[in-house]
Parts: C-alpha cells; sequence; structure tokens
C-alpha cells in the first residue's frame, strides 16, 4: 500500500523503515530532506519527499511529526491531499517550555488528535501508538512478548478497523479501542505518566497492560 | 494505629471500613456528620468526627475528600493537626464544570499533591492509590488477583515506606515507586485515560500493570 510518513524525527524514520519492510510503498516527508540523506542511505527502499508530495503519495498518511508543529506541518502538507484519507496521528502535544518532564499544550476538554481532525474535516483521523516509543510502535513483541495493550480512538469505524489491522502486522496482539475521537484526550493525557515510568525505570522499552 | 480519614463519600466510607477491618482506631471526618449516620450504623468501629478532631486524631490522615474542595477541608482540618505527620492523598483534581468525563483542576507543571505540598510544608504527603476506584484501592486482590501496580509519590522516604507497608495489608502486590511529589503529576493525568478505560469497559474494576 502507498504510505507517506510525515515527519523526519526518530519515529517517522522507524514507521517508514518497519513499512517498507512490510512491503509497502513509502514516501517520508520532512521539510528539510537534507536531513533525511544520511539515514534513507540506509533505508534505500523509502524515497523522501516534501510535506505535500508525502501526502500526496499516501493511500495511510501517517503524522509523525512533533505534536507542537503538527498542525503546520499538516497545512503544508495540504488539505486538497489528506482529504478522504486515513491519517493515523502518533504525536504529543508535548510542551518543553518548562524542560523535561514536559507538559502537554492541548489537555482535558479537547486534544491534539481533535484539532487535528477538526482542522481536515474531510480527513478521518485516528489516534493510536502515541503512548508508547517509536521502537515498541513498530515492535511490540519486544516488550514482555507483546503482552500489553496499544490504544485506538477514531470517529470513523472503516477507518479505525484499518489501522488495527496494519497494527497487527506490527506484531500488536492486544489492541483497546478506546471509542471515538475524543477518547485520545486520555490516551495523550497518559503520556504524563509514562514520562514518570520512562524516568523511573531508565528504559523507554515500557508500556502499561491493561487488567480487568 | 490511629488514623483519621478525611471526607465523607465512597472512597472515605471504603478506607474507613477496611481500616477499621485491619484493626486500626479510625476517626472518619466530614463536614456534615448527619450524611454519615446511617453509614456507621453497619460501621460502628468507626467514629465520626469533624475535619479537625478526624486530622488531631489521626497519626496518619488520609484526604479522601472531593479534590476539587481538598485544599479547603485540609485547612479546616488545621495546619497544627496535620504537622508532622503522614497524608496519603487519594484523590484527584477532578473538573466536571463541562459534565463526563471530567477534565482536571491542575495539571502540567503541577499537582493537587504539590498544591497541598506546598500549603503545608510541616506535612508529608505521599500520593496514591488516586487510581483506581475505591473498592479497588482496599481490595485490589478482587481484580486478576492483584496482578496490577498501584503507584507511590511522596518527597519523603520514611513515609513512603510506611504508606507502602500500609498498602502491602490491604493486599496490594505491585507497589511502583514513581519518585518525589512531582511524579504524582503523572497518577493524576493517568485518570484521564481511566475514565475512558470505564467509560468503554463499563466497569470500574479496572487497573493497569506496568509492562517492561
Amino acid at each position: 500500500m502507498k504510505m507517506g510518513v510525515l515527519g523526519s524525527g526518530i519515529v517517522a524514520q522507524g514507521l517508514s523503515a518497519r513499512l517498507a519492510e512490510l512491503g509497502h510503498n513509502v514516501v517520508i516527508g520532512t521539510r528539510d530532506s537534507e536531513k533525511l540523506r544520511g539515514w534513507q542511505s540506509s533505508n534505500q527502499k523509502v524515497l523522501i519527499g516534501s510535506f505535500a508530495e508525502t501526502a500526496a503519495h499516501g493511500a495511510i498518511v501517517i503524522n509523525a511529526t512533533n505534536g507542537a508543529g503538527s498542525l503546520s506541518a499538516l497545512t503544508i502538507a495540504g488539505e486538497e491531499n489528506l482529504a478522504d484519507k486515513i491519517l493515523i496521528d502518533v504525536s504529543n502535544p508535548l510542551d518543553f517550555s518548562n524542560g523535561f518532564p514536559p507538559s502537554l499544550t492541548v489537555f482535558g476538554n479537547d486534544s491534539l488528535a481533535e484539532q487535528i481532525q477538526r482542522a481536515f474535516p474531510m480527513t478521518k483521523v485516528v489516534k493510536t501508538l502515541n503512548t508508547v516509543t517509536a521502537r515498541v510502535m513498530t515492535h511490540p513483541l519486544e516488550v514482555a512478548n507483546g503482552d500489553h495493550h496499544v490504544f485506538v480512538s477514531a470517529n470513523d469505524p472503516d477507518a479505525k478497523a484499518q489501522v488495527i489491522e496494519l497494527l497487527r502486522t506490527f506484531g500488536w496482539l492486544h489492541i483497546f479501542d478506546l471509542g471515538d475521537l475524543s477518547t485520545a484526550r486520555g490516551a495523550e493525557a497518559y503520556v504524563m505518566l509514562w514520562v514518570r515510568l520512562y524516568g523511573t525505570l531508565n528504559t523507554s522499552m515500557v508500556n502499561i497492560k491493561v487488567i480487568k
């Protein structure tokens, strides 16, 4: 499948490499293609594009930009290039203005996922993967053989179902459907606990399992 | 041990009953003792006091008031009655001003636990149990035989150790020391995810386990 991954950091790189490994036709999109030249030399199946080229390429587009810059990156990518497509939002609205650990730029009765959905009403936004580190997103079996949960929030049931299928190809065994996109408020807020788990355990290879 | 439980809701009632069952000498504190008369008739080991009487009674005091009213309740309880004592804060700063699900009144670079600590600098505030429903706080084995975590945040190591011992007497098997009291920001923010788990699973008998 044609996949467009917006972003140039470790999350975008990891997702692009994994999708290419799984046989998808991947373009990674960045403001500054020079930044990715070194990485691409060992990931030659992934092509580099502008934000707009990447969004236009993808049948599914992934927002793996920094949360603080996501709305502007998506605006540059172009509403017309995102219309009627699934946009998987894996970003977090991290606010580092007071250093580490971060706070969030949006919280409570709103979320970054909902902000994106409101800005791009023709796009089917699916929030997922934001609760784990880049490596765990794409290789969940590397933590406790996959005995932990990833969360999914979306308004469109078909889009959600397609993303769940994609997550299974990454190796995800436990996929928790939180509900509509407003439930992303919970998944985004949880990251405030994740940074504390990371701080205490001194590893980012950590996740949670829902127990009932 | 002499225990003072501030609050009159289901959390305060559950903690008071459990502590009395475990042999502690418990006073439950409320603004309106009439509210608790019916409950007390089947929990006669627990005495009812004012906020100040309850705080004065406890060698350990538990804040089980509504988070939105906790600072004022503790002020009424009296700084002198809380000084040099452990205050276990199990409350959440829930903001229902926009209905359910709630947001939080404090978030990000601060937490209710830290607000309480700043207001009562002579008191040893320990944040715990706020991430689970009242029944799970006191009967953790009723969810998956206890195969899930409770979090603890505190600045004072001895106070934290005492609270961890108390949690073990409730049946807690997995107690996660998050670190100093600022880590309560993570445990409080997590409640935003908890309300979504509750909404989806339709049961409050749910918790998370940290997996690495």
